[in-house]
């Protein structure tokens, strides 16, 4: 780097607000679970569509961006021939437009699944982006509940491929016909008082029994001594709504729906409910989805105004920390339902569809919280093997080094700055190499090479005196056969 | 599908101009590629980074928008705080932007892989879109010519990851440096006559050594008739340029170079490219990368403005066909070189850099010409198998055939809409299934499943005389135990 200006203007070197750079530890985990997820939803006869980046704004509907104004809620811009376009905010209304678009020409069901950046013009915080990874899979064109089960089921197999061991999440399934049946029985019509109810059965998982039953009835004092006001039920569907919640815990899923039957299957929808559950669990034994990890929980509320029948949502069932060790909740890592009017805006015809969305993200962060549990090395930050350019006269030899390990499977790389020993050590240090390979005079002379242990070298600084006996069984730097290279090397990166 | 109008406003159902929906076949065989790729990159010590969809315009720096002309080159739009964000159009923009705003913290030399959507705001064409992935590693803060040998090298073992087998493609090298010392000492100096030179020179492929000697010279009359005035060399500079051109030809990279060495030698430029040169066929040897899949091309001219040193292209060196048996050229399907002002316009400190990039849909493309010439089935359309849906009370055991074959790692599917048989099969062959699994009365009574092969009914459709012997061997539907169905559905499906 020699001092030189190359221009007058210098702008500055800063990425947009709410965007972020994503370096090699985070987008290799991702990818990862991409991969994995793809590989299911191929299985289950998912096909992979891509839609542009760009829908014509009156195509996305959910904004319509006027000229004063055309960034309200997506990125929109006019194009040449004056028409706006706008970034997708999600996969739903892209395929939404497919869709409609090609709907004679596509094998009904059509059954997709998609992966890419959606984009929020929102303002941003920390934590949260402008852009991310959406990854979805939709059944369009069936309006049978084994359409919903599929979905399920594929979920269930997509966190187990994207590193979520069995029994550490579980699939929540419930219908929103089982929530109306429940309000008509229960005798609640005022559409504020049914919204109350939601809300209070969503809060089942934090306040218990107790505190949504007094948020059903008169109200709700917190510790910190703010008063909720209830929905005013009575003591009747107070207690219809509790027996409904509580009807999944512990029990199978024909159990629950047992269960359930006095409290909604009186009215014609919650029946409705009901039955289509019973095929949803029939097509789930069938596919072998054990009760343990798919049930049916009539306390999940999800986007109620949007979805139709089933609504799915999968939850961590562990307790992770995160590195500090602290107690970590993830919320929902997969989620979706049967939404049943995907292209009647552009086609006035109803289209059943149903379709799950993965959080990604989310993913990421269980995925790297169980490792962490299980006591396993996180690899994803590591960087290659560096072969050290020890004497300028032996760059061939360096690089035949590199071939073998890369040939070998093992990734490695020759330095390739200007500097010495001790910073090729710190550039070895820097990209978390687990080894770095010397070969200086000695070396060459003798027909050896000489090996550093940096994996070691790290976690002796990170834990001192412990470890001993490992430390000893282990040596921080050897010198082999160059003929043995190889294989030293692999044993320390497989360690 | 009921007729039931949605909303008073129905929108058209069309993508932006320019901008494409992808399916599964191309989208298969594009993460195929980039997922070969990649761990190729990795393996090379690589490490993946993502920048964000947009940049600040002044970030970006090669379009500047302005308030009435936002969007020349480049789709851009003011931030809410006025400031000007655009959508890449390549990923080395960004990078210069990253690699100027993390110096400090990275390690030297950083190098890294990106895969990423970029955008161009010019006007559509057939084949001509406004959204493309760029694929690109680029080595920053070395100026080891060895640095660009493993880019090289790298370009190598990726083709041939990318589906391109050994002999199909090779890497052609050159140097800046090696042109600016045949300019110099052939007297070449006007820069509008060096211009003329190198445009001819490219044509070598095209035209032969006499066309670009004409070009050269006085100028060349084509077929049509049309007149190219030349650059009017004398037959002296002529004869060193052609002799330049052809020093390739047959010869080992030393080879190339000891011939080349009288031409361009003598100037200081020339005999620094050489001496370049030289220490990359010395790295490449070390890498095991062969002669005949990186040469030394002195006829290779990119993009001379930006590089300032060596310069690549991957070109494929066979001969193809496409669908219709007619000859495809793809050009080239890789390229990069070396350039040395990445973050100038950021710091003002010149950073020198090298890269490639794979033209992944080209990749693609030559990826399925080749599967066709070898005879070999392309896949990526191919769809799940499809279990009919004969008898509505056996559907847990359609869903258990469609779980086996999935345990077994064979897409399939239950057919989930509404129709019969007829439309079913039809449904099975609209997906491109390879079969289709029907279990009814007498199947399910007697333990038994019927298999039809579809890859065999189409087979027949588009070769019908024809075969014989190998549609006698493989029967187009056969009844088997239910225990032996998964084995047969993997004999079809491998076939």
């Amino acid at each position: 780097m020699t001092d030189q200006p190359a221009d007058d203007f210098r702008p500055e070197a800063r990425s947009p607000r709410g965007f972020q750079d994503r370096r090699a530890r985070d987008l290799r985990a991702e990818r990862r679970i991409l991969d994995a997820v793809s590989k299911v939803y191929e299985r289950y006869g998912f096909e992979p569509l891509d839609t542009p980046s760009f829908e014509y704004a009156d195509a996305l509907g959910k904004f319509l961006p006027d000229s004063d104004r055309p960034n309200e809620g997506v990125f929109a811009l006019q194009d040449d021939d004056e028409q706006w376009m706008a970034l997708r905010y999600d996969l739903t209304a892209p395929l939404a437009r497919f869709a409609a678009q090609n709907w004679d020409g596509l094998p009904k069901p059509f059954r997709r699944y998609a992966f890419g950046t959606v984009w929020r013009n929102e303002k941003p915080g920390p934590g949260r982006y402008r852009e991310f990874l959406q990854c979805d899979a939709d059944t369009v064109g069936s309006d049978r509940p084994e359409a919903d089960a599929e979905i399920v089921a594929l979920g269930v197999e997509g966190l187990e491929a994207a590193g979520l061991p069995a029994g550490s999440a579980v699939m929540k399934i419930n219908s929103r016909k089982l929530l109306n049946g429940l309000m008509s029985q229960a005798e609640i019509t005022d559409p504020v008082q049914r919204l109350i109810v939601l809300r209070a059965v969503d809060k089942l998982d934090r306040l218990g029994l107790k505190g949504v039953g007094d948020l059903l009835g008169k109200g709700r004092l917190d510790e910190s001594g703010d008063f909720t006001k209830g929905a005013g039920l009575g003591g009747k569907a107070i207690e219809a709504v509790l027996s409904f919640v509580q009807a999944g815990v512990g029990a199978s899923r024909a159990e629950t729906l047992n269960r359930l039957d006095p409290v909604v299957g009186g009215s014609a929808e919650g029946a409705e409910g009901l039955a289509e559950l019973a095929r949803m669990d029939a097509a789930l034994k069938g596919m072998g989805v054990a009760e343990e990890r798919a049930l049916f929980d009539p306390a999940v509320v999800r986007g109620l105004e949007y979805y139709t029948g089933a609504v799915f949502e999968a939850e961590l069932t562990l307790d992770t920390v995160d590195e500090r060790g602290e107690r970590v909740r993830f919320g929902s890592v997969a989620g979706g339902g049967r939404y049943d009017d995907l292209v009647a805006r552009f086609t006035g015809q109803r289209v059943p569809a149903t379709g799950l969305s993965f959080g990604v993200s989310r993913l990421v962060a269980a995925q790297r919280a169980i490792a962490l549990m299980e006591g396993r090395q996180e690899r994803d930050a590591r960087g290659p093997v560096v072969v050290i350019v020890f004497d300028q006269s032996a760059m061939a030899e360096y690089f035949a080094v590199a071939a073998e390990l890369r040939a070998a499977g093992i990734p490695a790389e020759v330095y390739l700055g200007a500097s010495g020993m001790k910073a090729q050590m710190k550039y070895a240090d820097r990209r978390m190499s687990p080894a770095a390979v010397i070969i200086g005079g000695d070396e060459l002379a003798a027909g050896t090479a000489t090996v550093k242990d940096l994996d070691l070298g790290r976690e002796l600084a990170s834990n001192l005196a412990d470890n001993r006996e490992w430390r000893e069984s282990r040596p921080g730097q050897q010198t082999v056969a160059r003929a043995d290279l190889v294989e030293t090397v692999r044993r320390i990166v497989q360690n």
